[in-house]
């Protein structure tokens, strides 16, 4: 133990996030600012192991508050800290710590300040969010005008933090984040998530299980999701041998998984493909039925996507998937909507239309309506055509009608990832 | 006091929900859960008063179910009830009780039974789900194989569920609901939710300010996203005054907001336009740019909305703007992608091309990139196209890309809404 003193470092262990706020416990929100705030001290081999959510009533908050500061090393408050009388978290704060409280003139002038940047008057019920806690170190809001505040309690740290997410998030960045490489400095918790699509959960469990006892199972996570996998990669240790111990993972992991892996550290199969389609200069297009316009949605919530996104066609009649398409009236009449030749003919369709290398067509039965026997709900067609050819999938996809939707984006996005890595155009 | 006992009814008031799941402590996953059970105790007039999130330590559980049963009169523990070795649930609420915990025969022969069904042979860990917590109630799992437990305290309620949702949401109907009709019956609790669009958070309070006084704050929440705004309206009491207390409070919400309010109890904008739709027998088509398919995504997502829509273009790029949209190609080299007049021509061009009622055209610049000085990002124009006119708007939007969008669709379905609203067409 003297060591540490000596050295005038205890590190960090163990933290807990308590969320203030009566809309909170409601039947709508719920607290999101807690998983941005343990993302950051994983970073830091900072375990979250409690989450609490409280209304504003100041003695539950305080009583919390005196409560997880026994229980874990690091605190994180986030909310009720604006200037209206349901706002009681610096109460709280000072009661929890048996600490004064008291107007600071300096943060009121501070406040002030911020109001006149934004050219307003400074309503005088702001004036509560100048309370000053004994003791405490006041946090600027970079994106706002409710101040923060950060208290060592002996080797403890109580972080009190706005509970708008931008506003939360800056102070976390600029307030919190030091501590945490001053007492945390030397370990590094760090993970990558290797992104999977066109595989299910349990069989992709069933490949990697012999993997978990090389690297430890609590350091593997499957998160499945409509037809995506992320397994997230977890490695712990002092400087770059982090680095190295994922690195090994991921080795061991493609060794299993192979092309299965569709990218790494990727928010989704459309950031995969709008990368793989600009790192070779092609261009796409899509036609949707069932899907309504999701594809190009999912393409084109990724950012600089117009560099090899066309656009689109959402056929939800016949008629559009005739003249738009120029999907083949018999073709329609034949084989109905739903099926194998009219998503090839979508795909072919849309491709020609816009001249782009490459075209995608969705159409399925989503639900919950319009299922038969033959062609039960959940029944999708897809297909990607290039330059030489047509690939078909199809599957029934479990789930209501959004459900479905999604995993249609994904299988479809995955075919043409699949088809765009092989070269073939 | 004694009133109730001699009716052996007292009614429960507050409640606290435990999610138990080292992974709802991660950086990925929040506790939804909790949100399902609070809008069922809200039926019953009951109060959640505080949530907590723990991992799989048996001890902590304990703990926490102790603490929560001092503080309120009803917890709900969902997660943990598995047959793995981190499942430590059933284990924790006999330590919390005080309480001897043994296998049972009976359930065993229920979850063998359950195995059966599925023709699948159960494995020896599933045995750990077989144990019995003297005292509690076994609740049968409609939707797994894991059973739940309730357990009398005294006049207090412990009810542990499943953390999947679908299995935990089938018990808490089947065996929570009862007991809540039985101790809370006569009062009820019902909301109404007003949705309104094309107006903002801040103007909005102050218009209805004045009509906190008369129903009081707490019967009113506000909830903003993204251009959609949801009045909650709140009302407790007995039998069919509920409904009339609710009426009543519309009634006065109507005659301040008049036809801002878009919907009762709607889940969006795309619902209330699709119903719009279809009353009137009419029919819409989409031209989108900067949200590349999301309104087309929006429609789509209401089940039978293949009634009205009958498709859109997705007009990435200018190209395709002028192939499929007919927008000319001097207004776009003149004025820009990014205009009034393009917005004008999309929402033209595609209501012809479908031959619907109506047309909707979206252009804009979501960003991060693309913003100039006199079109910075977040400027979007939207227009709506009808057979005497086309009506234009254009805002600003705040936020990243993501949001940009949201605010986009909004936007362009609210303008659509108060068109087919007027009856022009």
């Amino acid at each position: 133990m003297w060591r540490y003193i000596m050295l005038g470092v205890i590190p960090l262990r163990s933290a807990a996030c308590l969320a203030v706020g009566s809309e909170l416990l409601g039947q709508y929100r719920l607290d999101s600012n807690s998983l941005r705030v343990t993302e950051e001290l994983a970073r830091f081999g900072v375990r979250v192991e409690e989450k609490r959510v409280l209304g504003d009533d100041v003695d539950c908050v305080a009583d919390a508050i005196r409560e997880l500061l026994e229980k874990v090393d690091l605190v994180v408050v986030t909310g009720g800290l604006g200037p209206t009388a349901d706002d009681v978290t610096r109460e709280a704060v000072a009661r929890a710590l048996g600490r004064s409280i008291d107007h600071s003139a300096e943060l009121e002038s501070w406040i002030r300040q911020r109001y006149a940047e934004y050219k307003r008057p400074m309503p005088d019920v702001c004036l509560s969010m100048a309370l000053h806690v004994d003791g405490s170190r006041p946090l600027p809001n970079a994106r706002g005008s409710a101040p923060g505040l950060l208290v060592h309690v002996g080797d403890k740290i109580l972080a009190v933090f706005p509970g708008v997410p931008r506003e939360m998030e800056a102070m976390l960045e600029s307030d919190l984040v030091p501590e945490l490489e001053a007492r945390c400095g030397q370990k590094h918790h760090l993970e990558r998530t290797l992104l999977l699509g066109g595989v299910v959960e349990s069989e992709t469990e069933a490949r990697v299980r012999k993997l978990y006892d090389r690297f430890g199972r609590e350091n593997v996570t499957i998160l499945a999701s409509f037809g995506l996998i992320r397994l997230v990669l977890n490695a712990e240790g002092e400087g770059e041998s982090v680095q190295r111990q994922l690195d090994e993972m991921e080795a061991a992991f493609r060794e299993v998984l192979g092309h299965d892996i569709a990218g790494v550290d990727a928010t989704g199969l459309e950031e995969v493909v709008v990368n793989a389609l600009r790192s070779r200069g092609q261009t796409v297009a899509t036609a949707e039925s069932c899907t309504g316009g999701l594809l190009g949605a999912a393409l084109t919530e990724v950012s600089g996507s117009s560099e090899v996104y066309f656009g689109g066609v959402v056929s939800y009649s016949n008629n559009a998937k005739e003249s738009l398409l120029a999907v083949p009236h018999d073709v329609l009449v034949k084989h109905g909507a739903v099926s194998e030749e009219v998503a090839r003919a979508m795909a072919f369709g849309v491709r020609s239309r816009f001249a782009s290398n490459w075209g995608v067509g969705i159409t399925g039965i989503a639900g919950p309506t319009g299922g038969t026997d033959d062609k039960p709900v959940g029944t999708v067609h897809w297909a990607v055509s290039g330059s030489e050819r047509t690939w078909h999938g199809v599957a029934r996809f479990p789930g209501n009608r959004s459900v479905v939707r999604q995993w249609s984006v994904n299988a479809a996005l995955d075919s043409l990832r699949r088809r765009i890595e092989r070269g073939i155009d």
